[in-house]
């Protein structure tokens, strides 16, 4: 599939009311629980995803549209969450995520991308230069990266209670 | 996490609704794409899902419950969907999923399980003894591996486009 924009805000404006139709008052034990050590909860991603939302996204596609100036990106810091979320419950960060994408978007919807932009660049710090349009697609992709996590985080927890079924759940692989 | 029904229902009860949230009106790109040769797009897997709600869940469960008759449940189709959904549309197949799958979370409420029903069981023809935890675990699980298939069929479709952050998102290795 090419880069498309109108198909690539079709699902960044999805995400936040499919994490509020998987997460919104689920009980803890799903919420909080992760794969072990030094691995993210449910809840940690919501909190990255708003880290994301304030710092990379918008941030890199000013960089890459600006005319002239610093063409490198910010190093992202991907343990923010976790000073970033403390006091705060699953659904306030879920309301926080929605209240921002909803607001990216609008600045998105706002620069009038035409393909003549989609080439232009930035410097990423430690992969080198991307264009407009790897940015974008990161975007979409990085969402659903992190809603695979989630699944598969939340199918973990009844690892033990599939029982002999665990053969034909490569989730839980 | 130890097998607890209501938690498990409260899962099962969230699935059509994130599906809606992440398939309804979706453009066809995303949801009819795979990821190659016999292997199914986000469309086929609603339509797996269906064959399930019809076919599988409920009906292992009555055998289990079963006081008598053969416990031996029926091999489910992994592929009858590709019948099943012909000239449907995903908005179809998502509102025919939504229906069947709160009729049947219906009939899971109404058979008053206690947890003297747990550890009850029926034969699997491929697996072997099954308990009852483990029919009602691996409906919850079957739900988030189909979530996190869906997830990581929609994020290659821009494998190519993401350019050099590829490394940073195992979903499309």
């Amino acid at each position: 599939m090419k880069f498309d924009l109108d198909k690539t805000i079709e699902v960044l404006e999805r995400t936040p009311l499919l994490l509020e139709a998987l997460l919104k008052n689920l009980s803890d034990e799903w919420s909080l629980s992760n794969e072990g050590e030094e691995t993210w909860s449910p809840y940690d991603v919501v909190g990255h995803l708003i880290h994301g939302e304030k710092t990379d996204w918008i941030k890199r596609l000013e960089i890459i549209l600006a005319e002239e100036g610093n063409k490198t990106f910010e190093p992202f810091d991907r343990f923010a969450q976790f000073e970033e979320s403390k006091g705060k419950t699953l659904n306030q960060l879920l309301s926080e995520f929605k209240e921002i994408r909803n607001y990216n978007l609008q600045i998105l919807r706002s620069k009038n991308i035409t393909s003549a932009d989609f080439t232009k660049k930035g410097m990423h710090p430690a992969l080198g230069e991307a264009t407009l349009v790897n940015l974008l697609s990161t975007w979409v992709v990085h969402d659903l990266n992190h809603l695979s996590q989630i699944s598969r985080v939340m199918a973990k927890q009844y690892k033990e209670e599939v029982g002999p079924w665990i053969e034909y759940l490569p989730v839980l692989k």
